[in-house]
């Protein structure tokens, strides 16, 4: 096979990137090398790149049509896709017999190894420049899937999804990297000769990765374990969620095409889609070939990959029940706006938007005075219609109401207590046939173990709620208790009180949870930078790995030593 | 608490040592602290060693007394080693009230936590400085729990074992500062102000750790597992075998002494001895509190802990079939004394000694003229034989039968096949009470169903196949399904063929199992050293985790980030 592209040259091309990314991880500074501005891209911005016009118009393309994937082992097609926004996809993915599949990417893999973890980073970093440079066209393929605005699955879907995968290739190569490629060990034997040995370590592969996507997040939330894989060595089977295959599915091809330029087999990277209700994801992960497994979902499937998968390596990214302190805060009106702008941002479908919020209901002191637990919730519900009041940013913001589970829920809690702010429906004049929905604030008794119930469980989707609590401790007690049963992605607390801010870092050290303290301004307790903020902690239940650190390249490939007498 | 030893005292007198260990990770050169030669230890020699004499007399104080540990909730005493050498030793070791005990443990853990990872990393050297200063007194305890000789119980009971427990140590250290203690993050906003947030990343325990220790090698198996689980925050539960308490009972005593003199609970380390017949790994490991388990011994029980313990972090040494290929060789005499020194070492009782032995039956090319397989068979025979001729040779060599299970297996391999070699008893002038026996070699057709049984099975202990094959081909088949099946820790090669040799290296790359190649001087199959050659590959059935690498120590611990705004 000629290649295209040599590995020499596309390491002369992306070694500055990853040089870059491997300090930034170390100095967990703000770096990243995909520009989040629409404007940054098309014929005037990154070379090659898609502007907004050129985006739209490949994304309309695919519409209606197969998408061809010249991978072995199709069987027939399937088209499994809604639009939270009502708009027509109609795209036909082909069906793998999975028997054919799984061989000819277990036969791609030991030229893959041979490589070496330098060509192996380069290779992804170009797969990531040409997923980069059609930023708008994924902007689409998101937003149609996930349900996510223009704008977020722009920057989600698209830059920010880039830099996590680019974390995840900096990690994978430092860590195949920590054993240098030769060693020779001259051990001293007093007087008689030394013993010398030559010695080469070599990073291998575990074996075939199993991909797992979900509904919201196709991208940020599938990158990682991608790229984690792919750079280490594996061949990686992408089993997208079926109702939101486009993204991955555009990353496969993408991804068959550098490798066979690079002068690799394309099958290094396949696509399983599904038909409806197939439900491949359980035997696929119960197949003796896979052993990685990425999922974000469901907690129910996440445990059952974690008790069944057990050839795998399995990393899962499941639910919580993501919590705020509020105490006390120098900045009420910003901290009212950051909390409403997190509990609106895609309608509270994010695994990391806050859903309890615990007040003490003798109230709290802020700058503007003191103010009880009735004005707090009241006031933050006056925060969050004043931020949704105008419909185009409310459509902005909101996005769609991903699937009618997350209606169904949001419809239930108006019965789950008194109504604090009622959801509403927003008319979306670009999509007439989105469901878009504002989000719903309940009040309830920290007490009552009735309420208990209701707060101690995850309710995903646009519903929060506000816990009256008897004291700063019990919040925080409240807080250990669900972190440890139930897990969160995020804890907040808002407190000015220096012996508060200590017992709620206290326990997020203990319960294992990454903290944001007095978020009033533009960053937000659900949002996490990558290269710098940790993505769940991995020691709780809502998530056995952390975007992105050792633990999360460390068991997909291992060293395996020759040596021989000098 | 006052603390007789500050950190930094601590730090100052150990950090050279932890930067040379940092630095000798990543080269994989020859290095090593604690010096391998009895004679180093004493007046003249370490500072506060023990010299031969005042070490065996350490060791004998200990012989028929109780053994006081100052760790709560001890509700009576158990003694349960008897020494294959035949000497009397009679230890009383507590007995723990576990439901006291853990409590206790994890009392301990966020001062530990609060330290950080360098004066965590300093006590845990200081504890291993005190080690290596009573080599003497933890050689005698090695070798009358385990059998090993006293040369061998000395240096790898001794400062092998330590020079492993300090590799773990800095795998553990440079896995928690990967991410600095803090960082400011600056995110440009075009015209506005910039994002500014600080943030603080804290390396949290995971819970605490279970160390269940094997009768074989006490300190050196299970040293990486106690000091990678202390350095990265946990408190660690020793649950030692049964046979082999003493070396492990010291090792506590010594780790408790230190931490209470650096100001810290001793609780983080302690002792659960059980009494005969008791079986407490099982339950211990089930306990909720356990959240790493490290273990080497058995297939069967590897594997109950690999399926049981779902709440833990399990890293398994268990058992594989080690297989040498022999093709042909420009050392012939070279070769046979090689084999015949890994053979007869420690009787077989490694978990790296070779087992299989596979060799062409048209035979090999070898400098000495072609050899046919039984001419190739007989001279290592004959090696061994001349190797173990003088008794006391044989029993420096050989130490002592471990248990019946392993006399059993020896006695009963003379009816596996045609004895090639058979075992003779060798008398113990010093301790007339140990069995000592020299290894017994097997022919076998590779060919033969019933053979296949044989050599594709585990036979721990004084035992190896001369296995008949048909070509190398078949050899590196043979070799092939061996390690996927059943894994490997070893494997070697004597091949002048550089077809030959890449065969079996692919074969070892793509199964996971550490090849040896040609090995006919001072370096044998079964050695490995600490900071350069890795133990296990954790990629095949017989180990999930080698020592040491990322992967050991990455899950040990997790990294937790408190943001705020700047």
């Amino acid at each position: 096979m000629t290649a295209a592209l040599t590995t020499a040259q596309l390491t002369e091309k992306h070694l500055p990137t990853l040089d870059q990314a491997l300090d930034v991880i170390r100095t967990r500074a703000y770096w990243s090398p995909y520009p989040e501005h629409p404007k940054a891209y098309g014929p005037e911005g990154i070379a090659g790149s898609l502007d907004a016009a050129a985006g739209q118009a490949a994304f309309d393309a695919l519409r209606g049509k197969r998408f061809e994937l010249d991978q072995p082992g199709t069987d027939g097609w399937t088209a499994t896709e809604v639009s939270p926004f009502g708009l027509e996809l109609g795209v036909e993915y082909p069906h793998a017999d999975i028997d054919v599949l799984l061989p000819a990417l277990r036969a791609a893999m030991p030229a893959w190894r041979d490589a070496g973890p330098q060509a192996r980073a380069a290779v992804c970093l170009e797969i990531l420049a040409r997923i980069n440079a059609r930023t708008h066209e994924f902007a689409h393929a998101v937003m149609h899937t996930s349900g996510q605005a223009f704008m977020m699955a722009f920057q989600a879907g698209g830059p920010h999804a880039q830099d996590r995968a680019l974390e995840a290739v900096a990690y994978a190569y430092e860590a195949q990297t920590a054993a240098p490629a030769s060693a020779q060990w001259v051990k001293p034997q007093g007087k008689r000769d030394p013993l010398e040995m030559n010695k080469q370590f070599t990073a291998v592969p575990r074996g075939i990765a199993l991909l797992i996507g979900c509904n919201t997040f196709p991208t940020w939330n599938g990158f990682p374990g991608l790229f984690a894989s792919l750079a280490t060595g594996n061949a990686v089977l992408v089993k997208p969620h079926p109702r939101a295959v486009l993204p991955l599915a555009l990353t496969v091809r993408i991804a068959r095409e550098v490798l066979r330029e690079a002068g690799f087999s394309p099958d290094l990277v396949a696509l399983a889609a599904e038909r409806d209700g197939e439900g491949i994801a359980k035997s696929l992960a119960l197949r003796p070939e896979i052993r990685i497994i990425d999922y974000t979902g469901s907690t129910a499937f996440g445990d059952w990959l974690e008790e069944n998968a057990r050839q795998a390596q399995v990393f899962t990214e499941k639910a919580g029940v993501n919590t705020v302190v509020i105490h006390s805060t120098d900045d009420y009106k910003g901290m009212l706006s950051n909390l409403a702008f997190s509990l609106s941002l895609y309608s509270g479908q994010m695994c990391t938007t806050p859903q309890n919020l615990l007040i003490p209901r003798e109230g709290i002191a802020t700058d503007a005075g003191h103010k009880t637990y009735d004005e707090v919730v009241a006031d933050l519900a006056t925060a969050v219609d004043k931020l949704l009041g105008d419909d185009a940013r409310a459509n902005a913001l909101l996005g769609a109401i991903v699937n009618d589970g997350v209606k169904s829920r949001l419809e239930a809690a108006a019965q789950l207590g008194e109504v604090a702010l009622a959801s509403r429906s927003v008319a979306n004049p670009d999509f007439p046939g989105a469901t878009v929905r504002t989000p719903v604030i309940v009040k309830l008794d920290g007490a009552k173990p009735d309420s208990e119930a209701v707060y101690r469980s995850e309710c995903f989707g646009p519903v929060s709620f506000a816990v009256a609590v008897d004291s700063a401790a019990d919040a925080v007690e409240l807080l250990r208790g669900t972190v440890h049963d139930k897990g969160a992605m995020t804890v907040g607390a808002y407190t000015t009180a220096a012996d508060v801010e200590r017992l709620v870092e206290e326990a997020c050290l203990e319960e294992c949870a990454q903290l944001s303290l007095n978020l009033t301004g533009g960053v937000y307790l659900n949002q996490t930078a990558a290269f710098s903020d940790f993505h769940g902690s991995g020691g709780n239940p809502a998530a056995n790995a952390a975007l992105c650190d050792s633990a999360f390249v460390a068991t997909r490939f291992r060293t395996v030593e020759v040596r021989r007498p000098a």
